[in-house]
């Protein structure tokens, strides 16, 4: 797939990562989640995203995860490969591994645990794009790496051809729509949301598609929600989005105290996806406790009521 | 205006506090303001908000807009006063000042100063709605008071009738779209955005209305965008969005350093609205700077642009 | 007490204001306390401040405690006072009254809920020091007004003679060691720590005195604690201090959970006082929660342990 | 070494990584600097620490700082090498790694990029320490990692045998009292300062010693600190770290806006060991700055004030 003519829309899940009871990859797991994903018509996949538990991963555990999936995938929709690592330099590194797995695009964040700033981020990004030959997504996501990645600097990297993209999950709407607004006219430039209960909002303000946690889950749903916005019917789309909303309430069955807010969510969808039967269990990466029998059994009655059982 | 039979939706600006060259509050433009909103359809009026500079006036200045605003507005449409304060008595005092005066609804934010916690939080909601009867409602404007309020503790105090909705400046979607979908059976609660540039959006998403500080310099324009979204015509909506997403970048023209984030935005909406000759001057409150000749040039071409001259 | 002759050093400790339980101010209880502190030697009084509720309570109340707290005193010791509100000409105004009832110097923070700059806050104190004529402290509290009041700003406001020294309760001790370092030759300058465990450490780093919550339950031992340092007896400042600290975990007493962060410091120094028979209650400003049963059984193990009963 | 016998106090620098101009490990410039530390008469030294920018180093990298490390220090004084990485099960493999290179204590953060709590940073901690055998550190480091670790937490983990102590880079002077006087009891538990300007305070108030990066500039100072620390000598304590503090103002040297706050520290330290003759040049890793010439010429004036050069 090359460079100059892909173009990046519709609903790219961020694959969650199935893991054995020893924590190792279960990749026959990992081939049926994308098996349904595809099956569902999603537009492309996304795998060692935050929801593939990417810093959590081995590097031999990542290069696992990235080889099942584009051997699996086979080219039927692009996969985008998360290069995540603190800084320039450690990023490429990982990018060039995943380019010569055969990732079709990568997606980075901001410097971390770097003390950094917006000079710095920009010259992260132009570095990346200068060493490794492949559509390059910013990944704004502040809760993770506590900076904010400014509508128009992704504007400017976007219109450099540094960027091919933004996902964002930045969690503030206002900066996302100035960043649509301003690169509204910017071609091969594709902005997609990373919340999963305003899908049908971000897309009528003009995103390019969405990478929702929840549709591991639900791909079905999330397609029919990009369909319905696509054919112009919100009241269908909203609709649709009214049903994933109440369907997202399984990230609220983990007892707060007992299982932090990053595996409460993740776990939750291995916990929903083990029930539906797609992966074999909702193992996490250590140190994340996993969904007990009671968190899992609130989710049993969530996924029932959605007719997901 | 009785409290049962108020019910609250549309477009309600957060009004500015037009002032004199020596700072003091300018009623005759504020005046000029109020009846420019009404003329333009608008739903409902906030005065002493954020916009309202309500935690830089006296508490002399702060009654002469609260009598100033109600004395003009003359029961055409609901007024809403800010009754801003620390904590839960002092808020008292002043929400108490404001149904002396004749408000139809106050709006509180959580404490802030004080170092509090969630179950203080809807304690301080509960005693100022035991206190004051009026419509009471919850102002979520983390950037201020540095907490959240969460959809959960929202949707408990609107079903126990403590609140009669909510004014959301979070900047935070996905807690929106939360509270939209778990508030959607309650009678009697309005959620309400306070952003200027996602309306669109978050009437799609199911929002009762918006409190867009943008909405001073144009109001004409939040009405239409809310017509069409009543309409169903969210095309329509989505396009007047763009428009009012345009028109403001003039938060964007005063000199990044030489004003703060604070006076920036309100300094632009004064500054367009003199411009428009609503207000005579564009005076901020102490120790915010005004906009400068320079920075009021900038202003004057995107409103040229958006045939606001 | 004229401007130019005071100095301030020593220890000023900020003094809670005791309430009945109604919710009034308990004076009798506060000339009690204020009693206490002078006949252990303090060497001023700080009404008003975080540790003394400003936040929470009315005009009203704020006028009974400097009254109360000025009147009693007689010029024992200077009385400073908070002037705490949220931006200029509202500090200016409180201050205004604590000046005509007699106070020796007011402390003032940065703005807060303002979105404000180091610029504003500058001019906030050059302003207030313009309209009011005592010594007046910049009380540095980040966790309170979200802003940090850097060394270099608070160097050249002394250097100007707009402020006569500065609370530091900012936690960073850093910053605390580079502002001595930087106004070590200021005439007229003084700096405080808020922080009642590090006073040995910050009088070895040159710091004017401290003005520590705990001294309200045991300032016979930070009177101690001062005079060792003054002497250069450190090794004697340091066993007091180590013995002030343990003392200090009556703030761990109530049940995390129950009671706000906020008002389990505080209620724990006003539990201890009523211990000691010299407050009538424990009573907390609304709306946080007073210390209970229980927890008061904790806080009299702490104070037995170290002789205070 | 073995872990049983090993106790770790006083001076160990966060030892610099010399860079190329071309961005490689420039090993001859960092045996210099290593043998000016050991010749000073440091306690210890500590590799890939924040200073030592382990954030910026691929692996091989760090590997290659590792061995010239522990090659050239031959055991004179114990290694401690930074093992930082985002999760549990990637800091072991690192940690691994440090170990057969022949470390003498591992130092490890909370987890960062994840979205953690402290009952999965206690497990992380835990986890380490069964995986490793050898003396692991603490790093508590809330600029990098975005979490606090609890006084509370790392004295249970101190009694537990898991930590060997703690590197506290938290800038929370309350928090490091607390711990230094809630592990005052325990064996084999050492609590190092990591900031530079407070050394003299921290040691009187407890410290076992100081990790200070400013020591890879002026070791001599600070082996002058400790011992006059350590002599219970406190007034000379004092002196020299007003002067090492007025030395430390080379920080500030760099151009704010042009260099990030992560580079500034950093490469003012580079740039004064350049100057110094000690180490070549003053390459930073990517995506940071250097120091170009006119901030150069800054810290030279300092350096000569400091009678450095």
């Amino acid at each position: 797939m090359s460079t100059e003519t892909t173009t990046f829309s519709g609903i790219v899940p961020p694959i969650v990562t199935p893991l054995t009871l020893e924590g190792e990859v279960d990749t026959t797991s990992l081939e049926r989640l994308l098996s349904l994903q595809i099956e569902a018509g999603v537009d492309g996949l996304f795998v060692l995203g935050s929801s593939g538990e990417v810093g959590y991963l081995t590097d031999a555990q990542r290069a696992q995860v990235v080889q099942t999936a584009i051997g699996h995938v086979g080219g039927q929709v692009p996969v985008l490969v998360g290069v995540n690592d603190m800084t320039t330099n450690r990023v490429i590194a990982v990018a060039e591994q995943a380019r010569e797995a055969g990732a079709d695009a990568i997606v980075a964040t901001a410097p971390f645990y770097a003390i950094t700033d917006a000079a710095e981020t920009a010259t992260h990004f132009r570095s990346i794009h200068a060493a490794v030959d492949l559509p390059l997504f910013a990944y704004d996501v502040p809760v993770r790496v506590h900076s904010k990645l400014s509508p128009a600097m992704l504007v400017e990297l976007g219109r450099e051809g540094v960027i091919a993209g933004v996902k964002d999950s930045s969690g503030d709407d206002v900066s996302f729509r100035m960043l649509l607004r301003q690169s509204a006219g910017l071609e091969n430039f594709a902005v997609f949301t990373g919340h999963e209960v305003v899908v049908d909002g971000c897309l009528l303000m003009g995103a390019s598609g969405a990478v929702p946690g929840l549709a591991n889950v639900d791909p079905h749903g999330y397609v029919r929600l990009w369909r319905a916005a696509q054919a112009g019917n919100w009241a269908a789309a909203k609709a649709e989005q009214d049903r994933l909303t109440d369907l997202f309430s399984i990230v609220e069955a983990p007892t707060p105290g007992r299982v932090s807010a990053g595996a409460a969510g993740l776990g939750a969808f291995k916990t929903a996806l083990a029930l539906r039967g797609v992966i074999t269990g909702n193992t996490m990466c250590a140190p994340m406790l996993s969904l007990d029998e009671s968190e899992t059994a609130t989710i049993k009655v969530v996924l029932e009521q959605a007719g997901l059982l």
